[in-house]
């Protein structure tokens, strides 16, 4: 399947190289300008990766996150290529198509660096997010704790959940990624909700692409709202904020996905995520905080 | 007791009016200069709040908070004087002494406004945090979820957490705050950690001061690092990123506060924190990523 993203007319800038792969060129930045430690990327907010018309959180805070560490690799210093911590503060939903990140180096360390970016379109901040970076080691182990992935029902290819969503909306970024919700956690789909408040799926890129930790940043936002399986709520959960670590290199192979609401009040919910490569290691931990409406 | 903190010359601007409550005194800002949703407030780093020489981090988060806050009050708009999500970024600790909170409005909205703030010193960015404000009711009530409080043994006066840490270090902050640890968490304290990564806590402000959503943001990071209960960790936990949302209004009396380590791994620790007021209502919530050295 092709995406629907017009070419940038200039190269792209990766920690990946120059790469086919949709989410690489969906997250695609372009140095613009840099001056010790400020940077502006010109970026590309991409058709594909959206629900209805509006781009995915997570798929935008992996842009924002690319930029950032572009941004500190033109400062001297050891490289910081993964974010470590990401805190996001979602302002508005940006257009689709041509946007700028602006970044600022806060701190250039040795062992990690720190950097806020800014996604911009006509002057105004969409989506502000500070990282911190640094290098993840293939060689680590935990040393202490660490959630154990839940166990999951089968998830064959009869369980992609499909590119329609409520009402018939069009959720272009179901043809990027194959997600497959644990059928017991699937209930919503059909109007039965669970009652439980949480979500498990397993989670890859339909394009084969592997998960690394600039791919963990969509992915703590991939699955839809846990209060889903609450039921009693209506309309869209926007997140108002978005807390992501990345804790290790994840391995290849799909991901396990648990997303749980936590306490529904006066307007907002909290959600849990966490991320779990194909070994079972706990890779990547988010928390959001969303607006909701409760019917 | 007297708070350590030398008097701002000018007049505090607050949002509970001008009080001599130490945590109003160690937080107050004041107003140096505000033009369209940008403003800058002195405020000063106050030697109170500190752990040795180091500021508490949920300390300086209200600091922030309250000039993020008291920014928006200058730009016209319904009044969102609570701070309901905050993600921090901790670039490195402030100097005691004079400081400036640099604070630009991101967006004005109806029920919500976010603002970032920066704690500089020398030019320098100390500490950035974002804000979503808004305005919290008494009459809300939970709709769905919330973790109930914990059970709690006995922690009576004798209990309360002494003002000298490990190896005689001066602990200024908890002459102003009486932390009292359940005891079956307190092992560490007598260097036999219970091995759980827990740490559980009544808290309040030495002075009576009741707690509010301000107060809140100080909580969340009151405790001791939850890994003291794990032992085998040397040194300092330094928070990198402190995410924190309130979600009611506390009751006044003492708040229960309960920590715990998730996972130790590549030199961080992700810690959880959650607050429950007097009616065990769970009222903020919170996470943050430190850096560790395992021993």
């Amino acid at each position: 399947m092709q995406s629907a993203r017009r070419p940038l007319a200039f190269p792209f800038v990766s920690g990946h190289g120059e790469t086919s792969y949709q989410f690489d060129q969906a997250t695609a930045v372009a140095l613009r300008h840099a001056d010790e430690g400020n940077a502006v990327h010109d970026v590309d907010v991409d058709a594909g990766w959206t629900i209805g018309d509006k781009p995915n959180g997570g798929y935008l805070l992996a842009t924002i996150a690319r930029a950032a560490i572009d941004t500190t690799a033109a400062v001297e210093g050891p490289a910081h290529p993964h974010a470590l911590a990401a805190v996001a503060s979602y302002v508005g939903p940006p257009a689709l198509g041509a946007a700028e990140v602006h970044s600022e180096v806060l701190r250039r360390g040795r062992g990690m660096s720190q950097v806020r970016g800014r996604l911009v379109q006509n002057g105004a901040t969409r989506v502000e997010a500070t990282f911190t970076l640094g290098r993840l080691r293939a060689e680590a182990e935990p040393w202490w704790g660490g959630e154990p992935a839940p166990g999951m029902a089968e998830t064959g290819p009869d369980r992609r959940s499909p590119a329609a969503g409520p009402g018939g909306m069009h959720l272009p970024i179901m043809d990027r990624v194959d997600i497959r919700l644990d059928p017991s956690t699937a209930g919503f789909v059909s109007g039965r909700p669970a009652g439980v408040g949480e979500l498990r799926a397993r989670l890859s890129f339909a394009d084969g692409r592997a998960p690394d930790p600039l791919a963990l940043l969509y992915a703590v936002d991939a699955l839809p709202p846990a209060t889903f399986d609450i039921g009693g709520t209506t309309g869209w959960v926007p997140t108002l904020s978005l807390t992501a670590y990345v804790r290790a290199l994840p391995a290849p192979g799909p991901l396990v996905v648990r997303q749980r609401a936590g306490l529904v009040e006066a307007r907002t919910v909290d959600e849990v995520c966490e991320v779990w490569d194909s070994r079972g290691r706990l890779v990547a931990q988010a928390t959001q905080l969303a607006a909701i409406r409760t019917a």
